[in-house]
C-alpha cells in the first residue's frame, strides 16, 4: 500500500524528480491528491525516511515537505506520531470560474462615447513615462492623497486655463479616474450637505443619472430646446441644491447652452447657494470656431468643473478631474477618501509630461482634424444616401444627433443589429436611450458615434449606416 | 474716457499686441477687467472699430474677441445697441484656495506599512511599460470592465500560484486600487446578502476597520495570541457572515496563524457559510523559511484573497487584487461598479508585463535580502542599546513588534517626538494606535517599520530609535 501509493503519486502526477523544484513538486502533488480525495481526510502519510527512499529522493525534502504543508493546514504532525493528512480537509471540488457571457460580433460601431481608440499616441505617452519615471521624487511612490499629485494638478489647471478658460488654482483641481468618479463625489458632498435633488437634463447619459440616485438624490429634469437646458426651471425646483449641465456641447442633442442662459444659470446658484455641475466632456472639440470658454470660468465659487481625457485621449486612462469652489474642495476630499480609491502614480506623472510636453495638444489638434472630416463625411453621405434625415446640433464633439421620421428610430436601431434573420453587425443608439425616464418621447432621432471606429473601419461604418437609414 | 480706458487696459495688463494669440490676450484682459470690477456690470463697451484704432489692431480682432466673451456669458449683444458688460456679472474675488496645512518635518520615519520608495525599480518599470505599450491591442485604450484587464489578472493568477499557493482562474481575479479597494468591494457584497458582522483581529489596520464600519457592518473582535487570532470564538458569534484575517504575518503583532487555526477558520467557514478574508499584505516576505501558503489553497470557495502590491512594489501604484470564490464573482463586480473606479490601463498593463519578465520576483527577491538584513540589524541593535525590549513575532514582513516595559509605550511615541522643547523628528507608532476599540490595553509594545526609510536614511532611524528606547 505504501509503496503503491508513492509510485502511483510520481506516475499520476508526474512528479519531476530533479532539479530544485523537487520539494515545491512534491508539495502539489500531496495537495493535488487531498484535494481529490486520493488522501483521504486522517490517512496516515509514510515517513519521510519511507517517501525518500521510495521516491529516490532526500529524507529531507520530504520533511520539508511535509513540514510547510503542515504549516499551511493540509497535514498535521503531532509530537511521536505520524504524519496525517489533517482531519478538516475535505474533497473540495475545483471552483468552476464564472462563464463569460457571449456577445455576438459588432462589425461597425457607431455608438457615442469614445475616442478613436487605435489612435491612441503610444509612443508619445511612452516618452511621457520615461520623463515622468525620471523626474518623480521617491515619495511619489507612496499613499498619495485623494486630491491625487501636484505636478499633474499643475499641468490640468494651466492647460484648463489655457484651453478651457477655467479659473483655479492647483489646490482646487482634485485628480479623479473620470468624469463619473468626480460626480459621485460631489454627489456624496451634496448628499452630506443635506442636498435631496440635483437637476438634470432631459436628455444625457444615464449612468450620470444613476450615479446621483445612487447618492439618494432625486433627478428632476430641466427640458431642452434649441438653446440647451431650459434653466429658467430651476425657479419650480426649489429643492434643487445643483444642476448638471453640459454647457458647451449638450449630451446628446448637441447644441451650445445659450449665453443668456449661461448667466442665467450662474445667477441661480448664487442667489440660492446653488451649484452649477460643469460636464465638460467633449469641450476641446469644436471645428466651425475655436471653443466657447467653460461656465467654470464666469464663476468659480458656484461651478463644479468636471473634465476627463475619455474623449480626448482613452477612457482607458481612467484619469480625469474636478475643479472646486475651494468651499468644498475640504468635504469632497473627505468623500473621496484619504488614501483609497486614487489613480496610479505612473499614469498620473505621465499625464503631467504629456501635458507639459504639448503632446496633449497637439494630440488633440490631430484628432480635431480627424474628426471634423467625419463630421464633414458623415453629414455628406446622409444627405446624399438618407434624405429623410436631419442632422442637428453644432459643428464640435465626437457624435451628431440625425433626426429621422416618427416612428423611425427603434425600426433602425434594432435593424441595424438584424436584417430579418441576417446580422448586420451595426451597434447605434437611439435618443431614447438618453432620454430621462420622466421625459415625453417626443422627437426620433439618433446618435452618430462617429469617432468610435478606427481609421479603417470608419468608411464601412458610414456605409454600413447609409444602408440602414431611411 | 473711451481712450483712457482701452490705454489702461493695454498698459495695466501688459496686452501683447503682436502674435497670433492677440485674440485672446485681449479676451482675457477683458475677463479680467469685468472680475475686478473696472468694467462694471452693464457698462457700454467701445465699437470693435473704435477699440480697434485705439489699440492699433485690426476692428476684426475684437470683433472677434466681443463675440467669443458673449458666447462664454461676459458680454451681451443685443441687435442694433452696443456691447456691453452682462448685467449678472458681479465682481467675483478670486478663490482663496485651501490651506495646505503645516506638517513638522520627520526625520527618521519608522512607521510602519511603507516599502524603501527610493527602491522603486523604475528602469524595469519603464522597460515593462515600453512592452505593453507596445502590445496593447487598441481596444485595451477603451472602458474597461469592473474585473480589470485579462492580461493582468492571467499573470496574477500564475504568480499567485507559484508563490503564495493560491488556487485560482483569471476569471476569478479582480484587480483593484489596493487591498482596501478590494475589502470596501467585499463589505458591500457581504452587507447586500444581509451579512451584519464581520469578526476582525484584535490588532489590525484601523482603516481596514473603518471601511467596515462604513459599509454598515459591525466589527467584533477575536483575541490575538502567540498563535494568531483565536478564530474558536467566531462560534460565539452566531451573526458573523465572515472574519477578516491576517494568516500569514498578522498585522502589527508579526505571529503566523497556526496550522489548527488555519483549519479550524476553513472549517467553520464551510459549516456556516461564511468567508474568510485573508489579507495577504506582506505574504512575500518571510525571512526564516520560504513563506507559508494562504490560506485560499485549502478552500478557494471559502476564502476570499486580498493582494497588493503596496508593500511588494509601492502603495503609489495604487495596484492590488481580490481572488473571488466564483459564487460571489458577479455580486462583486456589481458593487465595484460597470465602468467607474479602475485602474488606469497602461499601469495594469504594466504590472502584468512585469511580472510576465520575472521583473516582479527579482524586486521581491532583492528587496528580501534587504529587508532582512535591516531586521537583523534591528534585532541586534536592540539587543545592545535596549535591553528593556523584546522584538517578538516571525521573523517576516517589513515591521517588527518591540514590546517595552508597562507604561512606556506612550512615553516613547511621544518622546521620539520631542524631547523636552527639542524636536526629535523621530515617527514610531505603539501599538495602541492598532488596537480595536473594544480590545484591553493589555500589552505595551510599539510597532517598528523598518522598510519606511531608504536605504541612506536607515542607520541614522535606527541610531534615533535607539536613543529613545528605554
Amino acid at each position: 500500500m505504501r509503496e503503491e501509493w508513492a509510485n502511483s503519486l510520481s506516475e499520476d502526477l508526474h512528479l519531476d524528480l530533479r532539479g530544485p523544484r523537487l520539494r515545491d513538486g512534491l508539495m502539489e502533488a500531496l495537495r493535488e491528491a487531498i484535494r481529490t480525495g486520493r488522501l483521504a481526510p486522517g490517512a496516515k502519510l509514510p515517513s519521510s525516511r519511507t517517501l525518500g527512499a521510495d521516491l529516490g529522493i532526500a529524507r529531507n525534502t520530504v520533511a520539508q515537505a511535509y513540514a510547510e504543508l503542515v504549516a499551511e493546514g493540509w497535514l498535521t504532525a503531532r509530537q511521536g506520531s505520524a504524519t496525517r493528512v489533517a482531519p478538516r480537509t475535505e474533497t473540495v471540488a475545483a471552483p468552476t470560474p464564472p462563464k463569460p457571457r457571449h456577445r455576438r460580433r459588432i462589425d461597425h460601431d457607431l455608438r457615442p462615447g469614445q475616442p478613436d481608440l487605435s489612435a491612441f499616441p503610444r509612443a508619445d505617452w511612452l516618452k511621457a513615462a520615461r520623463r515622468a519615471l525620471t523626474d518623480a521624487p521617491d515619495e511619489a511612490f507612496g499613499y498619495g492623497g485623494p486630491f491625487g499629485r501636484p505636478e499633474l494638478r499643475e499641468a490640468v489647471a494651466g492647460y484648463l486655463a489655457r484651453t478651457r478658460g477655467v479659473r483655479a488654482h492647483p489646490d482646487q483641481i482634485m485628480i479623479c479616474t473620470g468624469a463619473s468618479h468626480g460626480l459621485m463625489t460631489i454627489a456624496q458632498v451634496l448628499k452630506q450637505r443635506g442636498v435631496a435633488e440635483i437637476a438634470v437634463e432631459s436628455y444625457g447619459l444615464p449612468v450620470h443619472r444613476q450615479h446621483l440616485v445612487k447618492a439618494g438624490l432625486d433627478t428632476p429634469r430641466l427640458p431642452v430646446d434649441a438653446d440647451g437646458a431650459v434653466v429658467g426651471h430651476l425657479d419650480d425646483l426649489p429643492d434643487a441644491g445643483a444642476v448638471l449641465l453640459t454647457p458647451s456641447h449638450q449630451f446628446p442633442t448637441g447644441v451650445a447652452l445659450h449665453p443668456d442662459r449661461r448667466a442665467a444659470v450662474v445667477d441661480w446658484a448664487r442667489r440660492t447657494g446653488g451649484l452649477v455641475l460643469e460636464d465638460d466632456y467633449d469641450g476641446e472639440f469644436r471645428y466651425d470656431r475655436s471653443p466657447v470658454g467653460a461656465v467654470q470660468g464666469l464663476d468659480p465659487e458656484h461651478v463644479v468643473y468636471l473634465g476627463t481625457t475619455s474623449k480626448a485621449l482613452a477612457p482607458g486612462l481612467r484619469l480625469g478631474w474636478l475643479v472646486l469652489p475651494p468651499r468644498i474642495a475640504r468635504l469632497a476630499a473627505e468623500a473621496k477618501g484619504e488614501r483609497d480609491l486614487h489613480l496610479g502614480v505612473v499614469d498620473q506623472l505621465t499625464m503631467a509630461a504629456f501635458i507639459a510636453s504639448g503632446s496633449y495638444d497637439r494630440h488633440i489638434r490631430a484628432m480635431r482634424l480627424t474628426y471634423r472630416r467625419r463630421r464633414d463625411q458623415l453629414v455628406a453621405a446622409l444627405a446624399e444616401h438618407a434624405p429623410h434625415t436631419r442632422v442637428t446640433g453644432l459643428s464640435a464633439g465626437l457624435q451628431v444627433l440625425v433626426d429621422v421620421p416618427a416612428g423611425e428610430e427603434d425600426a433602425v436601431v434594432q435593424g441595424s443589429a438584424w436584417q430579418g434573420s441576417a446580422w448586420q453587425g451595426l451597434a447605434v443608439y437611439g435618443i431614447g436611450a438618453f432620454r430621462h425616464p420622466d421625459a415625453p418621447a417626443d422627437r426620433d432621432a439618433l446618435v452618430i458615434g462617429f469617432s468610435t471606429p478606427s481609421a479603417s473601419a470608419w468608411s464601412g461604418a458610414l456605409a454600413a449606416l447609409c444602408r440602414v437609414l431611411p
